[in-house]
Parts: C-alpha cells; structure tokens; sequence
C-alpha cells in the first residue's frame, strides 16, 4: 500500500539496494529520523539529512536568510517528530560561484538564528562551489529516557491534533508562483517544534511533521498504520490565517491549501483516548494550544470537513499529480481544482 | 598561520558565525571528522559530511560506480582520520532529472560496494532532482575505549608515515584532465583505511587523511602544529606506481603528483620515536606495511626528496594555486611547472 505512491516506490527501490543496520529502530518510512541504538548504552541516536534544492531552483525560497532558516529547519523538525534532543547540525553548503559577500553572510545568518532558536550547534560542514546552489543539513539529536516515537502506532479512535494551524506552506508556495498572491510574497518562516516534540514523545501513538503538507502527511500515516482519519474539526479552525486569506482573496478552495507538496513543518501526531486530558494539561503547562482535528478511523480513508459536511480526499491521487504534471505549476493547480470540482 | 591560506580563511570566515557546542572536542580545523561527548556515557561520536560537488561538474567523476564508491569512501576516511569506528551513513542524492536507470543502478551499487567494504550501512538519506547532480554523505562513528586521533599532537622527533603509496589522486587528475594520460583514465577506487585508523588511535600522535594530497596534508598539519616535515624518503619510494609512471611518461617532475588538489585518502600520521617499534609491530599484525616518509621538525617548512636531496617546498602557495588561476587547469599545471623550474 506505501508503494502506491511515486515517491514511496522511488524510495523504497533506491533503499533495497542496501542491507539495513541491525543498530537500526525504525524501518523504512516508519520515522521521520533514523534511529540508532548506541551498543553499550541507553542512548538512541535520531540523525537526519535533508537537502535544499528543488525550493532554491524553482525560485520558492530566494531570500538567502530563509534558505539558512529552512537548511536548518527541515531536519531539525524531523528530530521532533521522534522527540529526539538536539545535539547539533552539519551543514553541506553548495555556494555559486558568483554568490555576493551579502548574500552569504545573511545565508549564515538564517543558519546561526534557526541554531539558536532550536539550541542547536553547527558542528561542521563542508563547502563547495558550483553553477548551482544547494544546502544539506544533517541534524543530530538523541534520545535517553525512553522510546522514541514512530509514525507507525495510532489506533481507531486514537485523538488527532496538530502542533499549530496548517496551510501556509503551500499558501506561500501559492502566493510565490501565482497571480493569486499580493506583490509581496507571504511571511514563511516555519519552526522546528522541537519542546512540543519532546513532550509528544511520552503521550503521541504517531507522529509526523507536515514538511510535504496536511494531505500528504494523513496519505502516509493512513498506509503506514492501515487506519483512516476522519478531520471532522471545520477547516476555518485548522487553516492558518494567511492561507484562509490567500483562499478568500483568490477564490480558491481553502481546502487546496493542504494539498501541496511544500508544508509547513508542524507536527501531525495521534494521542490515545485516555491520555488526551493528561496530555492537554502538558501542554498547557508549557503554553502550548494544539490543535484538534479529529479521530483515526478503521477505514483507510481521509475525510475532510470541507464547509458541506465529511467528503472523502483522494490523497494518493493528490501526492502523484505534481510528479505526473512534471512540476508544472499551472497544470497542477488546474488539477487540483478539477479534483475539488469532482468532489462536489 | 592557518589563515595564511585562503580555503582556511574561508572556512573560518564562515564558522566564526557560529557558537561552539560545548560537546564539542575538536577546534575547528583540529581533526578530520567533528567529535562530540556524550553526555552521561564513555562515547564519543565522530561525524563528518562531505559533498562531491566539483568532480562531478568537472568531469573528473563521470562513472556513476566511482561517484556512489566517493560519497562513501570521503566521510569514511574522515572517521579513519581520528580513528573511529563506524556506524553509518546517511546519503543525500541530488540526481540529475535525465538520470538514466543504469546510470542511477550504478551510482546506487558504488554506495552499496563501498559500504560492504567498510562494514558501513546507509541508514537513510535523502532524495532530490536539480539540473545538476551532487551527492553528500554524512558518515558516522564512535569512540569507546580511548582518546580520539587529532591532527593536532605531533612533536620534532616524531616519525612521519602514510598508510600505503601516495601520488594516485593527482595522477588520476592529471591523466584524466590533460594529454599526459592514456586513452584510458588511471584505475582511481581509494579505500578509506578505517582498521588502520582504529589500531593508529593507539599509537599516533596527529593523523590526517590525504583527501587534498600530500602536500596540502603536510603545509595543514605545519600550520596547526607548529612544527615542520622532514619527508626524506626518497620519491621512488613513496610514489604510487600509476603516479610514477604518469610522470615517467609525461616527462613531468614526479614530485608534481603530491600537490594537487585531488588527493588518495591515505592517512598520513607521526608516531613518537619511543612507540615506534611496538607501532610497526601491530601493523604487521594486521598485514599492513605502513610507509615511512621521515621526521617531524623543528623549523616549519615541509621538505621533500625529489632526488636532488632535500627541496624546501613552498606548500601555502602550492595549496593557494588552484584558486588563483580560478581552477583553470592548464594555468595550474603550468604554474606547477614554474615552481618546480624556481626550485631547481
């Protein structure tokens, strides 16, 4: 059922190559970080790598500051989607070779200001020069005092929340392609969710950040577990305000802004029925207000509260139509909309 | 003095943005792969990532086997350098969008071949496409039961080595870049010497590897030391064959393979004159004749045998070449020539 989907399937071929690590927790696709056993302690490893390519080439991200931001952001938030503790960040930097001194300079700033708003160090790098940049993170982090968590796990009925409202990765990616935007690009600027993680760790069944968006992370979960999920909560409460905005003032289905393959990085993650008080009081406690979307279901769909009512996502569907479009922009908002079409 | 050198002013350019984790063992530029304490535990893990990013886009690595084996074989050396045993490797992939299936099936079989031979697992990574390929391998370690190797150690008096015949890297360049070589390319697959790095953690004082040959190797080492080398060993004895006879064919100065940019990943490292004997007997013990290049000095200058006797070589403009003439590589050889002509 994973390998249904393109990337899945990509993946999976690319990994079977390989023996896998018998220090190794979680098999393939089953965390968001690879987990590894350290012999001779209590110590779990998470370690992530994470490249910055197709964002900078297709224009997505141009301000130096974000791509540092978003070098550091991406595997920091996989870290707290198994509720690892930083350790610290390698970063790969592939600089072209005309790059302008400012350029660099508010390229470190972004990595230095997302190190310390997550507390994690930059421990080493490598650096190259090409026609072309891109950035690698490789972050680091550990796990001590007890299990980390998985994707796979959630059971019907199981509490789904996510760690903030969604939407604004692809109401920015939106607003940055289309006429549908402002002249001004939306304010991006996502975060690692790094406490909330390591609080998740000792409540969440699953967890999964939302770096591909809503649709895809729930696409996932759903064949990873084998269960459904039914987010019954309206979308005008689940939908950050830029991308209820952006769906206003372009007329597009708000829906369509957790369709994208850009997400925001929050975390997506499914609490068992008698831990959802205790689990709220949590966060409470450190100021935190997640955001409830619904229960996980037996039938391996996902429903979305659209406005009319439950309609069922075809969401495998949804993730292959950017590579079956060959990432033309036009062609795949124009699909997206014939689905919301389809699905009146 | 390390930033005499401009690669070395870069890249403290760049770090000095960045606090220091306090787990962190290593200074910056001190050791090959970064070294972090564990807290609450006896191991230290080395981490290192490298990209292939300009022997790609060079030409210089155009077999998709050798560039899986590199993505393995550059970070793994870096963990032999301080003498860690491995854990893993995480492989970001930037293919090409055109990547024909054999081509990815062989890059896929190079990482594999690498990893068997290194007892390494790929233990996850990344996928994305771009119009230009690059590959980065994030290779990790561990140190247990004693003090990692450093690059910084070493006294006058110490024995230099390297862990087999050095030259390959550049002869490989040299024949793959210009009308020196044959048809055919030399045969260039270096091995990182990982059990030879393991046993040297008992016995060198500093070790580094030869990623950017010899020559940048030792001027590196004078810098972080203070001290100089002695190689006196003469070049027949140190030279791999393919170099010595490329330059026997080519009527280029054999000296001239041990200064390019593009190394062999050897080790070289100095033990102390006091645990000579018991080093060359362990290296017996697991079949491995190490070679002997001469001895740590007092005076900083690196001093080669090139059959004339001893020859002052003037390393920090050596290393500074391949930028000055903006990697073109016809001025660089060229320029290489002058020097050898200067020291005559």
């Amino acid at each position: 059922m994973l390998n249904d989907i393109l990337e899945n399937r990509f993946i999976e071929n690319l990994a079977s190559t390989f023996a896998r690590s018998p220090l190794q927790e979680n098999g393939l696709q089953e965390s968001d970080a690879e987990l590894i056993r350290l012999t001779g302690s209590d110590i779990m490893l998470a370690i992530k790598v994470d490249s910055i390519v197709e964002e900078i080439e297709m224009g997505l991200y141009r301000d130096p500051y974000l791509i540092g931001w978003m070098t550091v952001t991406a595997p920091a938030s996989d870290l707290a989607a198994v509720g690892a503790k930083p350790l610290g960040i390698l970063i790969a930097e592939t600089l072209a070779e005309d790059s302008e001194r400012h350029f660099i300079s508010e390229l470190q700033r972004g990595i230095k200001e997302a190190g310390e708003a997550y507390g994690i160090h930059v421990l080493g790098g490598d650096t190259n020069f090409s026609g072309s940049m891109q950035m690698t993170g490789c972050a680091l982090g550990i796990i001590t005092d007890s299990k980390p968590m998985m994707r796979r796990g959630c059971k019907p009925g199981d509490h789904i929340y996510s760690s903030e409202r969604l939407g604004l990765g692809s109401a920015y990616a939106l607003s940055a392609y289309s006429e549908m935007g402002n002249d001004k690009p939306l304010d991006y600027r996502p975060l690692a969710r790094l406490k909330e993680g390591e609080l998740l760790r000792r409540f969440a069944s699953a967890c999964m950040d939302t770096s591909d968006g809503l649709l895809a992370t729930l696409d996932q979960l759903m064949r990873l577990n084998g269960t459904g999920f039914d987010v019954s909560t309206p979308l005008d409460q689940i939908l950050h305000k830029a991308a209820l905005d952006l769906a206003c003032s372009s007329g597009i289905p708000p829906w369509l802004t957790l369709c994208g393959p850009h997400g925001e990085f929050e975390l997506v993650f499914t609490i068992p029925p008698q831990r959802v008080d205790e689990f709220l009081q949590a966060a409470r406690n450190i100021d935190w207000a997640p955001i409830y979307l619904g229960r996980v279901t037996e039938t391996c769909n996902i429903m979305l509260n659209t406005g009319g009512g439950a309609k069922r996502v075809p969401t495998g569907a949804i993730r292959d139509l950017f590579s079956k479009v060959s990432g033309d922009l036009k062609r795949y908002i124009s699909a997206l909309l014939e689905t919301d079409a389809a699905g009146r």
